[in-house]
């Protein structure tokens, strides 16, 4: 049993991606390359690396760091994301903000079970 | 507080996508659209629904249920993904599985790290 | 490489608990073998698997199954956990909930959100 | 829509916890309380907090401070978990490992795939 590789199966593990993410890109205007940029920035934050770098994100995609630092503006651009200032304890840094995303999504999902008709009344 | 459309939050939740594929689709030859594609199955895999219609597929994609089609028959062709036969309890039937893709990327990694000259001896 | 087992470290992944009942459990009156009780419901509920048997659940707990039995039926009575029908293309069976769980966790969170003085004005 | 608290549903989101630990815990000696503390942890050291105060772990337990410590302890003697020293950049810091806890979990689980006699062969 190789200990080694498989520690690091289980540590790596898995990332969290929020189901309205996965279910919604398209409706709220975005393709699988943008959607898939998301994701791995949200893989980084989620571990606690707020502000990766153009090249760790574009290691891990089909284009390279000049498109990808586009890519993130145009997505920036478009109110999809937002760099914020973080300050730790005097340490002033940097951060990506997925929060407009999820404004975005939350909205869009709220706004199609407003506009469902309800199959049945509940309370 | 809305708690209809919050438990409905709370309830779907996450999808878990195993960091392997995040890091590594492209080290294996795919590119986002199909990775998103994956990851859509995967997440209809994981709540128990084997085999999504080609719709239920391409209503979450930017494409249609044709091209949608087409893109699963060429990851199959390509040994990403396959189908096989399920049989519950006397009942068949079918079932996407993911299996070939774990595959590729488990010795991707594990080449990876092979390959890598390490840091320092360990045991 | 041992990719059988490898695969099904791969497959099986992870379980994906609400950081709700991490953080809130004891808040709303659970102690530590409850919520491993009902993290257990929410793994089999999270993979299709609606109606687990106590001997399911009580395999992987500390205790037996009249024992879990028990358990399950007090967490019923206050209101953590109901049993529903489900009616599934003229299938009728009966399936746990956690959404009484999920709704008490909710409340909690919201009325700590809504008592803690907030640190500066936000929109 | 109360967005700033949905926001924090959605950012806050999961917890991924392996598979293994669910499924498992009891079979390597664990007990729920046990359990629950090493989930914990692992949900600190997931999002970089790679080392939570007592008062941070007692404060979502049916226990204190004081209690806390002391399972930590026990969980170290009996080689479930332990600390390790970090070197970031020239700064020091110690930080809860949780490797020795997987490496019980895959050992527990390779054993009892070795054990099973398989149904059917496979390569």
């Amino acid at each position: 049993m190789d200990m080694k590789f498989m520690l690091q199966l289980v540590e790596k593990g898995s990332v969290t991606v929020p189901s309205l993410l996965i279910e919604h890109f398209h409706d709220i205007g975005l393709n699988e390359q943008e959607c898939m940029l998301l994701i791995q920035l949200h893989s980084f934050l989620n571990k606690g690396d707020n502000f990766p770098t153009f090249d760790d994100l574009a290691s891990r995609m089909t284009f390279d760091e000049t498109a990808c630092a586009d890519l993130l503006r145009h997505l920036i651009q478009r109110g999809f994301l937002s760099i914020v200032q973080k300050n730790d304890e005097q340490i002033y840094s940097e951060a990506y903000s997925l929060q407009p995303l999820w404004e975005k999504l939350l909205r869009c999902a709220y706004g199609k079970i407003i506009d469902a008709p309800s199959k049945h009344n509940e309370d």
